[in-house]
């Protein structure tokens, strides 16, 4: 058993990283993450009857939400719900898996992290990768011409998780798309705009917009020299600008794509170029690329693009850049990413560095045309936010603030310091239910008072209604300020209202 | 090519039928479903070259949600998730997958109903069955010893589909549990208040909630002379008597299951009881049943049961019924069932007498225990309700009704009825929004005033801005009132005050 000592070398190795890091005081996120790889060697290690051990964990790549983690998603789904339908969307739903050939020839080289389910007979199905192929499945099916709409949901990617960044196998996307045939870039522009507002209400810290135009990218690789046949792969490689650098993405163009070394480098001073409105301009001097249909077209729009946004009053966050290209093989028109920089100092900054993108999108015309028996075409254009890198700058900045985060809403709590009064309590109790209070009763035949004031104190509840003997006969409730320790009576056909009032007040 | 032509026969009945059902005015659901049912049967026929023909549709027992059921669902959820709140609840949520072995040995037999991930390399995958079970994890996981949660997610079973009936293979539960060591049934009680609460604010007619215990089931099994190792599978008997009759599940007890005769007819005899406390007083005279102990158990804690009920005042729909028994393996205790009773009088009503359940829960005291390393023990209790037959009768209830849903929440349209305004209606589009104004402008350079309108009438909008040459140079905007007609001229510095003001008054 060679292997089994390797094992558990490999298991005391990996708990001691474990153990450094909580000495290190590194963020939850991190040590969980470590904690994971733990759990999984020592499943490996199996129990000594050679039956694997069961792992108590969630699949890889996932997680669950706890109450406090909730309380902040929930906030962080009304921001982005209020925008969505301030600029009057409306919302769909659809089923979590799609038939497997829906998905098929949608993503390019994506395609490998689609999750497939088993064949247990019937029909072969996958988990939605993203929300964008359902959405044109959708409209097609249902023979939707013209429709804007939100869809905030998990979509499922077996790519390499890396937690602490926020990347996660499940995750949500919030979806805003517009879908119809309209004056060119107005509804693409509204896109920006309700990007813009988002991040702003998330208060996230400084960030950026950078936009471009698959037209643009293609003309470029037109007139740079690239066989109409490698667009779409070049396009692949010069994504990685965000990660890579020059360097690498030429090494990658010319060794494993094959391109002609002076093709990339034609490709590396467009590349390089970054601006706006001004920028548009330019380029349509260029002598070369203004030949190109499709540059034209893609400059042309850029510069109308660049005016909407100038009355939208958001181009000091827009960058024209020519590096974003975007994996996704469905894009045609106008393509856009946000990123965040500086993010807020809090205790894992340089961490944080690293978030980059929390939104993307751009026009999609032909998708929709895939699915329709006749080919009939919806153009559309939407974004999608990423919400798990949010969530992760949000819960590091709810951790490094002492604010204590409330995970119920209950306003009172019903208890007695006597004995033999549960009756009584959930008597109270139910009254206050039926009257649209948010109530709670501790389970217990005779709690002590001390127990009742804790609970209120540990879960943020304000308000305590205390019932005795005494209370009873008089018809009243004492009513219990747990944080000023204030009390008074209060007739229990007043009580209801009384909660009202305070409630309001604290 | 016989198989060919019997396809073709079988492809041209199901298309009478669905023919026949659109003459008579069938639900759109049946429709829907038989639809269905002919795109599956085109597929297998494929296409001339005998490639399989795409099939525009979501997978078998799934549907997608358009709008207007979103926004009964939204309301459907509202009335849950404040019923939660206002008794406590914090919410969790886990992944849609659970690693494989979490799931198995929870679901006894129905655990052939579980949706498997293929095996990709990695873990082995299955979708959530119910979100019990992961509750249980999660809080094994967490070493969590008390909590009341709820949980509003989708889940997975691949049961034979039933989509007019609200049967689906994707489905919503709203759960509700209390987790934690307290005195017996006050928790219990609670569950069945909230169900109570549920039931009677989404108006869906009259209904009852049916409680049991398995200690009662599991007495009363011994007194009749099932042997112990035949309980689990008696039970699984008896759950069917909601559906099938006497006859047909003594049938199966005595002739599939192998149990005497006599022991089946002993059976008969209790499942036929129900009451109130009345019954659990009668039965602990039974000289047999009392002498279990068990059974002892289960009827002293009804006879608490009832009598916090009776606190609550919810007496009236609860029925202590013998022959209720659930499926699930992991009940330990109480059990519960709410049915629906004289649905709604709307179109498809006989259909509806079928809608049965819509909720159901009871106490599992071991199911904690079987996921923690040192069989630590959580009493659970909890309940779930099945919103999918809620949406059934609320959709045919809104179908049945004339009033129409707004599925967007926009307060005005930003109009002109002149050429060359789109950038001066952007701007003020621009402005309402970062004012939190729900705002909407058609995406055209030049529209018609009459379709601005049309769009207003047609999704609700209750307000129209118009601009011109003239209001520009007055710096107002002419305020309309869809309904009314009524236009007055607004100061721009006033707008948005005056449209928050209109609206609330809307």
């Amino acid at each position: 058993m060679a292997d089994k000592a390797q094992l558990q070398e490999s298991i005391k190795a990996q708990g001691e990283v474990v153990r450094k890091l909580k000495e290190a005081k590194a963020s939850k996120d991190q040590i969980g993450e470590e904690v994971a790889k733990l759990l999984e060697l020592k499943a490996q290690l199996g129990t000594d009857d050679g039956k694997q051990m069961f792992v108590l964990k969630t699949p890889k790549g996932t997680r669950d939400y706890n109450p406090k983690q909730m309380a902040i998603r929930e906030s962080v789904f009304n921001t982005i719900i209020s925008c969505f339908k301030r600029h009057g969307a409306e919302t769909i739903d659809t089923p979590v898996f799609e038939l497997k050939e829906t998905l098929t020839g949608k993503y390019g080289e994506d395609s490998k992290l689609i999750y497939d389910l088993k064949d247990q007979g019937g029909e072969l199905l996958s988990l939605r990768y993203d929300l964008t192929v359902p959405f044109a499945r959708y409209l097609a099916m249902n023979k939707i011409s013209n429709i804007k709409r939100y869809h905030i949901a998990k979509v499922y990617r077996r790519d390499n998780p890396a937690m602490t960044k926020g990347r996660y196998r499940e995750f949500y996307q919030c979806d805003f798309d517009i879908a119809g045939q309209y004056d060119p870039m107005i509804p693409d522009a509204e896109c920006i705009k309700v990007v813009h507002e988002i991040l702003t209400e998330l208060q996230l810290g400084d960030f950026r917009i950078k936009v471009n135009d698959r037209r643009i990218l293609d003309g470029m690789f037109a007139v740079c020299g690239v066989p109409d046949d490698k667009f779409r792969t070049i396009c692949s490689t010069v994504d990685k600008l965000d990660k890579a650098s020059w360097e690498e993405v030429k090494n990658e163009m010319v060794g494993e794509k094959g391109l002609a070394p002076e093709a990339a480098d034609r490709i590396g001073e467009y590349v390089r170029m970054h601006g706006g409105f001004d920028l548009a301009e330019k380029l349509l001097q260029d002598p070369q690329l203004s030949q190109n249909k499709h540059a034209l077209e893609g400059l042309t729009d850029m510069k109308d693009f660049f005016k909407y946004l100038e009355l939208f009053k958001i181009t000091d966050k827009v960058i024209f850049d020519l590096s974003l290209a975007r994996g996704l093989d469905y894009y045609t028109g106008v393509i856009y990413e946000a990123i965040l920089i500086q993010p807020l100092n809090v205790h894992a900054s340089e961490e944080l560095g690293s978030v980059g993108s929390v939104a993307g999108g751009g026009r999609y015309d032909g998708l929709v045309g895939m699915f329709d028996p006749k080919g009939r075409k919806v153009p559309c254009v939407g974004v999608s936010v990423g919400i798990e890198r949010v969530f992760s700058i949000l819960e590091q900045k709810a951790e490094a603030s002492e604010e204590k985060i409330r995970t119920t809403e209950t306003q009172v709590l019903v208890a007695s310091a006597q004995k033999n009064l549960l009756e009584e309590r959930l008597k109270l109790t139910s009254e206050l239910w039926d009257a649209g209070i948010k109530a709670e009763v501790l389970y217990k035949k005779n709690p002590k008072l001390l127990s009742q004031l804790q609970h209120c104190e540990e879960t943020g509840i304000p308000l305590v209604a205390i019932i005795g003997e005494q209370e009873l006969k008089e018809r009243v409730v004492k009513l219990r300020n747990v944080a000023t320790r204030e009390e008074v009576d209060v007739s229990r056909v007043t009580l209801v209202e009384e909660i009202k009032k305070r409630s309001i007040q604290l």
